[in-house]
């Protein structure tokens, strides 16, 4: 994961050295985030164990715990939205003049309100794997395959419930009420959006009528929503009362987060190995992606018919149905036509980024060099 | 249901007459809420259409529409939180010295929050059905059975995204910054403590080591706890400044929800046709209620070891299965140990009742009237 010289006008340095700094204070506030709440119970010890695996579920889930709730080896994942909230808020800070040692106290106080965007997120995918039936998420069992549709179901709501938990203590770490109460505000809407994105998303599959703009719409609710929110978050927390930055690096986060689906699109049929996914996987459940999409409409009369065939096949697809619908792909340039949406969103959300600092981008603004990077990588699917 | 004269010192008022004017502000502001955000998408116009379908699943659930979403005749059950968090309220400024105007003016500014605790509520109901494999409410099939089990867990949370949308409308309303954020906060983690019940109610499904402590935990997070945020809401939005009243209030709250799920108890073995459950409902999926722990701590061996045996047995219990449960909880006086049970509780609640507002008793305030009539009703269950 190397930045181009061109991109970063650093040289080569690695995507994962910008970003480590915000990553550590990623993770020390999740674990400080999921601290078991004081809950009112009679004080049941039996009661108190039990409680203990569905926490254990919980951090299961985060990476934290093997299936019988002994301590993993942690690995969380990309962390990309609680880094954005991180890098934009460094990034904001620096266009309202705060100095370094004022922005690293800054990301310090405002570090659980990242948190807080990756534990929504995540409860998000527990309740998604469960409808999608994905029985693996990152090479392990989801929490439903161990635990069961039910107990996933409301393990996924305690996450919901807590991951806010951040944001509460902000007003105590000098974030003023107005601007807590404007960030829980725009997360609960967010939210709501991520849920309407997985409604679209759910009532597409099967059908042959969707269309580019259709999914367009869905991916911007189910995707890129939670990540415009990100951005959003840091800037609002950077520099409260710039009301143009926060709309701007919200615009740069919702392009970003269109890029960051179209690439997992590419990759869930082409490349998913490598992330966890079973190759070829959005084929296999029938998922309407935007290669299908655009095969559906692109393709010649016997392809068009012949990938409609296979797509209301009852049951997941045979090795040989998911070569002839490779083939077919690949004869209506599915893949060329992703790349070229993909770098279309790429450009836009660098015009708003740049937009956004205006001159911090001639100053090497660490930040900035960060989210320039961030965005090369999504870009980079080859 | 008439309030008896000794409670409510003003002869035969029925209870309903005195909740009716909370109720309506409660019916106005759930509509209120429930007005679809104004989330971003690209405006695709079947994109919308097909959203309508996702507010329509929430709006069935709520009683507001058939299920092939056409209006229906509204049936929006007991509304007892919300109610509890405006007659909380109304006692609570009356306690703060404020007049009738200023108490109907403050009770329309915060209806909002009372919104909010009624969809956290019906967000928990929904999942509750899926989980507890549930085909009706109210007569009426539950949201899974019509829409499939992925839809009605996705429908569920954006009902929890969006159940926040009242608290978040209160800043500008008059009420302080820093209160809402404590409302906020606090019903979070309630929410954290609904889902703790769920989990552990799921838990001991089966399980015939239960003790009735262990019961009473459970329940108390389950159900108890969101009574307890509602009358705490109430106190809190009527008398910010009056920490004592408000855990006193909490404290009646919580008693009266522990009372409310075991008078459930009662009717969810014995009579409870009328809530639109099924007869016996409970001792069919075999529910480790409070009358079957009961019986299986107080049983003789024999019927000790009949009712374990009909608690293992595979799928749901015949007819004269139930009919030899039903006679076992007999034996060993399990209606009448749950009887002695809620009156315990119903005699806590009117303790904290009357510590916390003391002199306002002898006044016949109203709100005070209508919380010991509530009281009474949750201890009517023959």
């Amino acid at each position: 994961m190397i930045v181009s010289q061109e991109s970063s006008g650093q040289g080569s340095i690695s995507l994962e050295t910008m970003l480590a700094p915000y990553r550590d204070l990623v993770i020390r506030s999740l674990h400080e985030a999921m601290l078991p709440p004081k809950t009112t119970g009679t004080g049941e010890s039996t009661v108190q164990s039990l409680l203990d695996e569905f926490y254990g579920q919980i951090e299961y889930h985060l990476g934290w715990r093997q299936p019988d709730l002994t301590p993993a080896t942690e690995d969380s994942g990309k962390l990309l939205r609680p880094t954005l909230v991180l890098v934009t808020c460094d990034l904001a800070a620096s266009y309202a003049g705060c100095s370094q040692s004022e922005r690293r106290d800054l990301l310090e106080r405002i570090a659980p309100a990242a948190a807080c965007i990756e534990l929504v997120h995540n409860f998000s995918l527990i309740h998604d794997d469960i409808e999608d039936s994905d029985e693996e998420r990152r090479h392990r069992p989801t929490v439903w395959k161990l635990w069961g549709v039910p107990q996933a179901i409301n393990t996924g709501d305690g996450l919901f419930a807590l991951a806010r938990t951040g944001l509460w203590q902000l007003a105590g770490r000098g974030v003023e009420s107005a601007v807590v109460l404007h960030l829980a505000a725009l997360l609960d809407l967010v939210s709501a959006e991520l849920c309407e994105g997985q409604f679209l998303d759910m009532r597409y599959e099967g059908r042959r009528d969707i269309s580019e703009g259709m999914y367009l719409d869905m991916i911007g609710r189910k995707t890129a929503a939670l990540m415009a929110c990100s951005t959003e978050f840091g800037a609002c927390l950077g520099f409260p009362a710039n009301a143009d930055l926060q709309a701007q690096l919200a615009r740069f986060g919702r392009a970003l987060g269109i890029a960051f689906q179209l690439r997992d699109d590419l990759l869930g049929i082409w490349e998913a190995e490598h992330l966890g996914k079973t190759v070829a996987g959005d084929l296999r459940r029938k998922k309407m992606s935007l290669p299908v999409i655009h095969a559906l409409h692109a393709g010649t009369s016997t392809d068009r018919s012949t990938l409609r065939r296979l797509l209301r096949k009852a049951g997941p697809l045979s090795e040989e149905d998911i070569g002839e619908a490779l083939a077919i792909l690949d004869r209506t340039g599915a893949r060329r036509r992703i790349r070229s949406a993909l770098v279309e969103q790429g450009r836009l959300a660098r015009v708003a980024l740049d937009d956004s600092v205006g001159g911090m981008k001639s100053h090497g603004n660490s930040a900035y060099l960060a989210l320039v990077a961030l965005l090369d990588f999504v870009l980079a699917t080859e």
